[in-house]
């Protein structure tokens, strides 16, 4: 059995949508065991709605939970709330191998560096989410917020722990690396993408392609996009904007005559697997990588799919080795020599 | 007669596209007129293949092109190029009221600071242009490409430039100024970000709701997004690509079988109405804000649509008074005595 913990009281949908997603979860894989923490008698009573494989499944009980209002250092104190008892328990049992939380990313971020602690030699965990390309395939992103202001030495390491997830995680043997930027040639940015561009195109291991534009997230000629978590939570959230308005409009249009909406039941079929394709939650939430154990935030407003994708993506990258490998990558590329102690 | 100047020659479809976008443009407004700048011979047999009013365009022979490999700096001392020609007289004859170009945007901007000159008051000229959104309105994005390194000072000057604009441009009373962020929170961001925050809350006639994030861009609940040219640029990019990627993903569905076939017939008319409601190139390019007059910087890509929509957005500004509006603005607000010399 592989062992999940989940935080049965992170997220809008709280703790509906984290119970069905546990539920479906377990009937998608047959080795997979979920720990939950957070009220029990609240938790039971919506389990109690499902059917479902009891001997997989276990509650620990938490009273406490973390206030929307309470800062991120405030809330790591809370150790009766149901993530940071879930971030204790995953520190402290070697037996759970990955955490999903859709709970404050703030407190997520810094339950994580100070309770379950960074990866040896890595300096900050990033927020890695999976996005869907024009290709059909998926984009990395990497750093998507956690990290509004970084060093060159931060963004190199962005590029390995990504790399690391797309092979761990999407099975690409040599992801390509752009450098997200105003421009594609290599003197573009300000000093830190400059800096970070000689960096990148000396890092062994590292399949660096050179600088990339905002549009070549969603076009799928680069496998990881490496930003600053500034300017990439920007991006994300713009293209997240954009999909929405885009999608918002398709559906006014297409019901707004007679003909439209005839039109739209012979393209059912076809709407769908637009709609499949464009799905941003098939991999439910960003990795928070660079932590000593797998860490999945999914989205604040998830639904039980994306609960559910969550934890099974958790369960791949696990399963896969992202750990190990990303020990690995770090201790074949010497980045204090490559960039200096100064940083 | 409104004269307007076109850059004959700039743009990857020129003079093809800025010949039809000319003809469309003098059709369109009959109190225009056109003077293009570009290789005579060449302009003229391409123009020969249009009937319009001859009385209202007339040929400025340039025998020089600049090169897409010159830097911006070698290009502006190339005065018989196509561009710097046109800034020139842009510069010297009172009754020229605007630019269009489609030519490089390195060029356009050292160009118009070195030989048109800014503003009075203005440090920096920033590119503004205006996307569709969810509520079938436009936003401002300002700056989106000319300075990937900003202070302050610059940022607020944006939120000024670019409220003029929605004035001038696009009759908004009263626009509202979000400073694009990380997060809403008023804290958010780095050090540039916290600070601009504090003084665009004090500003004298700009209407700031606060910081917005990303997905803001496209939902229509503010009108001017102010934000430094390396954040805006990745975002307006990550905008474009996400865009690109959903039509074409529709195209692809809506064709894949024969029921989506006859479906997509019953909807042509809903189809076009949201490619309309979505077009990026309804006022053809950007606005290059913060010069002595009015630059349109059209996509390098522009087809004659965007090159009529940018001579037909210019004119339209032009005639609202956006320049005495700047210089109004400018003199209400004591940006200096808000943010102190050093800046």
């Amino acid at each position: 059995m592989d062992k999940i913990i989940l935080d049965g009281m992170g997220g809008d949908n709280a703790p509906k949508a984290t119970c069905e997603g546990a539920v479906q979860a377990l009937r998608a894989d047959s080795n997979l065991y979920i720990i939950m923490t957070g009220r029990k008698e609240v938790l039971e009573a919506e389990l109690s709605k499902f059917k479902y494989d009891k001997s997989r499944l276990e509650i620990v009980d938490c009273p406490d939970v973390i206030d929307m209002n309470d800062s991120p250092t405030e809330a790591v104190k809370r150790k009766q709330s149901s993530l940071i008892a879930a971030y204790w328990m995953l520190k402290k049992q070697d037996d759970i191998c990955a955490l999903v939380t859709a709970g404050s990313s703030g407190a997520t971020i810094v339950g994580g560096q100070l309770i379950l602690g960074r990866i040896r030699g890595i300096k900050r965990p990033a927020l890695c989410p999976a996005l869907p390309n024009v290709r059909g395939g998926t984009t990395l992103l990497c750093d998507c917020g956690a990290n509004a202001e970084c060093k060159p030495v931060m963004l190199c390491q962005f590029a390995l722990l990504a790399s690391a997830y797309a092979q761990a995680g999407f099975n690409m043997p040599n992801p390509r690396v752009g450098l997200l930027n105003n421009g594609t040639e290599e003197h573009k940015g300000d000093p830190l993408h400059q800096e970070t561009y000689k960096y990148l195109a000396q890092m062994k291991g590292i399949n660096f392609i050179g600088n990339i534009e905002g549009r070549d997230i969603n076009y799928g000629d680069v496998d990881v996009v490496v930003t600053d978590g500034f300017t990439g939570n920007v991006a994300l959230k713009s293209v997240e904007g954009c999909a929405k308005m885009i999608l918002d409009n398709m559906k006014k249009q297409f019901t707004s005559t007679p003909a439209a909406l005839i039109g739209a039941l012979f393209m059912m079929g076809a709407i769908k697997r637009l709609k499949k394709n464009l799905d941003f939650n098939k991999y439910g939430g960003a990795l928070l990588i660079g932590l000593k154990k797998v860490v999945v935030k999914s989205h604040g407003s998830s639904k039980p799919v994306s609960i559910k994708n969550s934890i099974l993506n958790a369960l791949t990258i696990y399963r896969n080795g992202l750990i190990p490998k990303i020990e690995e990558m770090l201790s074949d590329v010497d980045l204090d020599n490559l960039i200096g102690q100064e940083e």
